[in-house]
């Protein structure tokens, strides 16, 4: 069976060693919060997800969702395990307290997310959807649509979509076809079919609450010709009661790879009644709040899928005997070695360590920026923030997947043929993670908003609020007597990005597809460096308080361990991104389509 | 639906233009093999594994095989098509035409098992173990147990396997328990249970031929004390008719991430009757025999279902239509163009393309040096063919399994959510073939074969068969007009390849525990200049042919556009493995086995 337990202490220390916790009291409504409240807070979240959620995630995955006449049954479990869930205010962490959220940093709640996703990918879903529902009602709808829906979607009795693929257009939704026309009582009538709506039908909540992108009569052609709306699935009472039901009908779920205790819809809408969210044909700006939150939740669910996969081959590694340490027999007394002795095996441990811890970090670090966009009083300080937060969230989205499916395919291989059958756990870790690469937008997608958009976005200042802090600490640090070699080593990758980064802005001036042909690569190569910065940052850390309390001295170790494993061994890869991204794109568009 | 066609035209470039088949035909057996008669065989198969076995791949992973007190029937259909799979003779191409086979070359039996891997894997595993019990008997088993069992492994009516792992052992077989009691008759008694056995019981044959691993009572201890065993489900009458049932239970098949259709059994041996195959404790020896087979087509398992891969992304990619090309609507009749204008899915594509021909090549290269070392008449060429083999078999096994499990990985991308549902196909052929990465000892069991026996073999003599025409051919082609800057390009990483075997040879001399450490990532780095000698010489070839007749122009400008975007887009990670190799093993075992 899956192993997971929540990684607290690393979490402590990127909450408070390394990112400095006690650095975001000056955010409005961040002012009472303390290390220790942060701790107990994540304690009581992990006791809850591992005693509730992890036990449903195999047999949820076994079971998957059952689709009845426009019904959906969710698995065994999860109706009583959402309750808990509710009631426990797990889903509303990071929700604003004028309507009835916790107001909890957004680091809080990414860890959370975290460990949800660990433990139960599926599950996460739903209360992840509402969230993102939450956000963009939260941001560009009318005070009576945000005082009617958000108090529900915050106490989660009622639950949340986003509406957008339809079965000719997911990337280009440009082609959308939905359409809305106007009502006398200022309401719309919604027309059209949408698939692979997460969590767009089931029987966790009295009421589902659809944010659907449509057209209306008048738009233009395009992307600029859309708007959004809110589609209860049950038409709400002025007292916020449930009344009629509306025209919203799901008409068969998906059969996928994974996450099969998640329900993935197509859903009608026939003549369904909606309001208008923001302003007319402004629709994707606003479904981008929703998205861009829920990007930085995907990456995180990579992230704690990822974990989930190292924990369990760990356990494995150290639990199974098989062959001989090339050192000589460290067992003697047993038939054979626990496989944690080979090399080999360390290396791809080490590798999901890296990744893993080193994500952790940089979530945590996006997740601080989040609030300081957010909540700073000063708003030098909320520009800063938010430049770097849009230019993190395709990296985080698009690199902590693909490093969380990576670390799911390590851990199958260390369990070798036993990782292959279902029962240990693994391979359903492996599944799932998988569509964390698709959704909310392709990491190709993502590569494209990194070079196409984030990278020339005001002048390359984004950019700047990335790569200045790095500079500085290699300054600082080049010399130092414990991290300095490593420093240096992490410096040639910098140095390696910078140059990437002049040749993709330049010849992507010049020819948009030179900027599309480096895209993954270059997203991969800062990602990789981003990941290097925190690793020297955190290699610090550990050094300077391994000279001080012994008491966690074998963390210190371990992480500085790791900090080297991760310069030495992944790190050198962007050395051949440097060298694929020089080669420019004529080898790529060379072939006429009729060769392929 | 899952696309795929044989690519007879690549099979015939690499066959006749890029290896010549007619250099072959001064082996034993292979005098009258001309390009016509390989090429109409292959037309054949593809016509026959196209039209019987494809379409039974998707219902095959659908309804997986049935287990029912000790039955297991297949999927619907695959009796049927493996009755005429066996009158069609496929399975016997390249047996012995003493034992009924037809002895044509290794490179047709391989590609033949390529099209059968890209159409329908599970299937393939049947009469793949048999073609591997097969082997073993041949090469070990006395002249009574060939005569007796080979003209029906041979011709189909029976069905073989290997019956190695037990529950607690897979790797280290040095470990298995099941025990073998001499009989007065000769024969002797088998008791003991093994899991994960492929094919270990089915209803597609008459008989099932088992190859068991077992201990005599006199045995030393570990793998220096097991004996080869021949287990027939039912004991065969001295004419070959099917006689009593013998002591062999199947208790229950896996449930597993792919190769459902593939029966994956427990198999209890309770005082089961067998023979000896070979001299007592020497059964490794024998088994080798067959593993080594095995592994080279679970290589080319690895290929097939890379290349099913590439042509599903690639259909895929020409029929959605998705956005506009970065350089302009390329379909402005259309509402979008398709995807495939879009450098990020060339790049994907690509890739793929890149992986599949160069695996093509390299696997025809060796399996024609399988041919010179069992058929030559001079001993210094079965010799070097030996040497060759013995050191690409590893690297065919990891590297195409690894290429072949990112090739579906990319197909999956491509199609985006719809590669998520189980509707294209596409999510199957990644369940499918990361089984191969697994099976016949993992990719780092092979790594660990490739830097611990394979390098220092023979005083590295091994090496210098593989080292030597690849610096023969840099010293012809660096200044070629043509294809000289893709050779210099090349030469670099050979260059590196030959500083980290140095590296590796020398460390792992003095401490094994160095060479375990980089075992993996010079496994990699050696398959991914083996594949790129094989692009450098396609380059060649396809630049000559080029300048000849026109017609099939188009092939040997993708051929040399191919070749272009693998050096440089593909082969420079080779500098980046180089540098994880240089680190060594010290970050890797610094940390305590409770830290992890």
């Amino acid at each position: 069976m899956q192993t997971y337990t929540a990684p607290l202490r690393d979490m402590r220390f990127v909450l408070h060693e390394l990112h400095d916790s006690t650095s975001l009291t000056h955010l409005t409504g961040l002012e009472e919060i303390t290390p220790d409240l942060v701790n107990s807070i994540l304690e009581e979240a992990a006791k809850f997800i591992c005693s509730t959620l992890l036990p449903l995630n195999a047999s949820g995955d076994a079971e998957g969702c059952h689709y009845e006449n426009g019904a959906v049954r969710t698995p065994k479990g999860f109706k009583e395990a959402y309750k808990t869930f509710r009631e426990g205010g797990w889903g509303a962490l990071n929700a604003d307290p004028a309507y009835g959220g916790q107001g909890l940093p957004a680091s809080l709640g990414k860890l959370v997310d975290e460990m949800v996703s660990g433990s139960n990918l599926s599950f996460g879903l739903y209360p992840g959807l509402s969230h993102g529902a939450y956000l963009a009602l939260k941001s560009h709808g009318s005070d009576a649509l945000k005082n009617l829906y958000l108090p529900k979607l915050v106490d989660g009795s009622w639950a949340g979509t986003m509406c957008l693929t339809e079965a000719h257009c997911g990337t280009d939704l440009g082609l959308l076809r939905t359409r809305a026309v106007p009502q006398a009582d200022g309401s719309f009538k919604l027309s059209g079919s949408k698939i692979f709506i997460s969590a767009g039908e089931h029987d966790l909540t009295e009421n589902i609450i659809h944010l659907v992108l449509a057209r209306l009569p008048d738009a233009p052609a395009g992307v600029t010709g859309i708007s959004l709306f809110v589609v209860p699935k049950f038409l709400p009472n002025a007292d916020g009661t449930i009344g009629m039901r509306n025209g919203v009908t799901c008409v068969g779920i998906e059969h996928k790879l994974g996450i099969k205790a998640s329900a993935t819809c197509q859903i009608n809408f026939d003549a369904a009644t909606g309001w208008l969210v923001g302003e007319p044909h402004k629709g994707m700006r606003a479904m981008f709040v929703m998205m861009n939150s829920e990007r930085l939740s995907v990456g995180i669910q990579g992230l704690g899928v990822g974990e989930a996969a190292y924990q369990s081959a760990a356990a494995y590694a150290r639990e199974r005997l098989q062959g001989r340490s090339l050192a000589g027999a460290q067992r003697p007394d047993k038939s054979a070695d626990p496989i944690i002795v080979h090399p080999d095996v360390r290396r791809m441990l080490m590798t999901m360590r890296a990744y893993n811890e080193g994500c952790r970090a940089l979530g945590v670090w996006v997740a601080n920026a989040l609030d300081r966009m957010d909540r700073a009083k000063d708003s030098a300080e909320r520009e800063a923030a938010a430049d770097f937060v849009a230019l993190l969230t395709p990296v985080v989205k698009a690199l902590f997947t693909d490093l969380g499916f990576e670390s799911t395919n390590l851990a199958l291989q260390i369990h070798g043929g036993h990782g292959y059958i279902v029962e240990h756990g693994v391979e359903q870790l492996l599944r799932d993670v998988r569509i964390a690469m698709i959704y909310e937008g392709t990491n190709g997608v993502q590569a494209l908003d990194l070079v196409g958009r984030k990278l020339p976005a005001n002048m390359g200042r984004s950019l700047r609020r990335f790569f200045h802090p790095i500079a500085q600490f290699i300054h600082a640090h080049e010399r130092d007597p414990q991290i300095g070699p490593l420093v240096q080593s992490f410096a040639e990758s910098f140095g390696a990005l910078q140059l990437a980064t002049a040749l993709v802005v330049q010849a992507g001036g010049i020819d948009p597809e030179e900027a599309g042909a480096a895209a993954t690569d270059y997203l991969r190569m800062f990602g990789l460096v981003a990941l290097g910065f925190m690793w020297v940052r955190m290699a610090k850390v550990a050094a300077d308080a391994a000279t001080g309390a012994a008491q966690d001295a074998a963390f210190y170790r371990a992480k500085r361990a790791t900090a080297t494993f991760y310069i030495q061994r992944i790190l050198p890869q962007t050395g051949a991104l440097l060298h694929a991204i020089q080669a420019g794109k004529a080898s790529m568009t060379a072939l006429e389509e009729a060769a392929f």
